[in-house]
């Protein structure tokens, strides 16, 4: 490639702790979003609530205008909801600018478990966006977003469904599109990492197991549902289960074996 | 018990979608905040800032003042964090009310993949509490909270580490306590869930399969580091890992056989 896109800092997605396990390059950003079953997305309500909203949404990063643009280059945020929720009025009321919010997307990859409760971790990967949301109106790229989606639940499951939506379905759903203004990760990834006082002590290391317990999504056997009438799993959902569970095991085994910089804690 | 205690519906935490799906009871609210590795925690940064942060921070909702009390009962969250980050400064900075915030946790339990995209879910568990976050000042209290948020990451694993925690230590953690205001869960379980529009169609239902992937967090073997004197891993962390291996499992597979109300659709 050789060419890195990074987020501008801003005091918001600005690191001030551990900045050597900050990144604020698109593509690790993207992946860890896009790697996300779940995205924790943020919004303020309104004046008369003192408290920000979190709501839990399906999304995923794309390019409309450049379907083929790959995790490095600028992406927009979709994510999926109903049409009558709260945030999809806000974001239907808000001025041109759109509905400021936060995408939040956190893996925790192992337990870290050292001499003492305080250089106790994750391996963890993080990623927060601010973007401004704002309904996606083409029916379109509302269709391209919603296949972009659905695909990101599992594997080419799109085209193994009863598409297109109809027009009902077209309209219970909307999409939310998020300008991204700034973004950045934190991985953290590695062994233990003690301080001298306590690694040097014979009696604390004596009798403190210390390492880590790597942690991994699985996915498990398929249950059909009573009333299927296709009797065997397509290879479409089993090579999906398949290849996640040998990345996401590899991905937390992996995690493990990275050196960590000799002056690190935690 | 007999007694089941409720969060106040407010318009912020009050669902308006799925409602037989909504809870505002303590205890699955309490419970799926505890089962969380990672909570989000939302806030805003002020008046100049237009977007709301969120921070991943591991919690536990606990009573000092009644440390017996159960999952049904009245509870504090208490969030840990390092002594400089932006959240503990505005907490410590904030009037007397404290700091508003969101904490919220959520837990995929399975894909569920029905004829149409539209009908497509998860089963998961989700919740957020809204409330009012202090620094614990009293040192009895925050030593109490740093010892529960350590276990809850490994059963026992405080008293099986170096402890207490040196000045220096305690002075490097912080732990935010937050009084809660409100709260709200949503599980959905359960099969998969047509419309009649496509179940009745033997040509839809002939070509596409419909189930439920369960889906669960597996803990792998633990990697001791390469500086341990310990052998052997120590039955606090085999018999952890062993626990959470089958009730996450078995958690997952279980939500696949709730029956759903006939009615429902997603």
């Amino acid at each position: 490639m050789g060419r890195t896109l990074a987020y501008p800092k801003r005091i918001s997605n600005t690191a001030n702790r551990y900045k050597h396990r900050a990144t604020y390059d698109l593509g690790p950003i993207h992946s860890i979003i896009n790697d996300s079953q779940v995205l924790h997305v943020s919004f303020n309500p309104g004046p008369e609530d003192p408290f920000p909203a979190i709501l839990p949404m399906i999304g995923q990063m794309g390019s409309y205008e450049y379907p083929s643009a790959d995790m490095n280059e600028p992406l927009d945020c979709y994510l999926h909801g109903y049409v009558s929720s709260r945030i999809m009025n806000l974001a239907r009321s808000s001025d041109g600018q759109g509905l400021p919010i936060c995408v939040a997307a956190t893996k925790v990859d192992g337990l870290v478990l050292s001499l003492t409760p305080n250089s106790h971790s994750y391996n963890y990967r993080s990623a927060i966006l601010h973007g401004y949301a704002h309904l996606v109106t083409d029916e379109e790229e509302k269709l391209w977003a919603m296949k972009l989606i659905t695909n990101s639940v599992l594997a080419n499951r799109w085209d193994n469904t009863r598409v297109p939506p109809d027009r009902a379905e077209m309209q219970s759903t909307v999409i939310l599109k998020v300008k991204v203004v700034d973004g950045s990760g934190k991985i953290r990834d590695g062994g233990v990492s003690d301080e001298r006082k306590d690694s040097s002590s014979e009696e604390i290391t004596g009798r403190i197991w210390t390492g880590v317990v790597p942690v991994w999504e699985t996915f498990g056997q398929p249950v059909p549902s009573g009333e299927g009438k296709v009797g065997e799993v397509p290879s479409h959902i089993t090579s999906y289960i398949e290849l996640k569970n040998a990345q996401n095991r590899a991905q937390a085994e992996a995690a493990v074996k990275v050196t960590l910089p000799g002056e690190e804690q935690h």
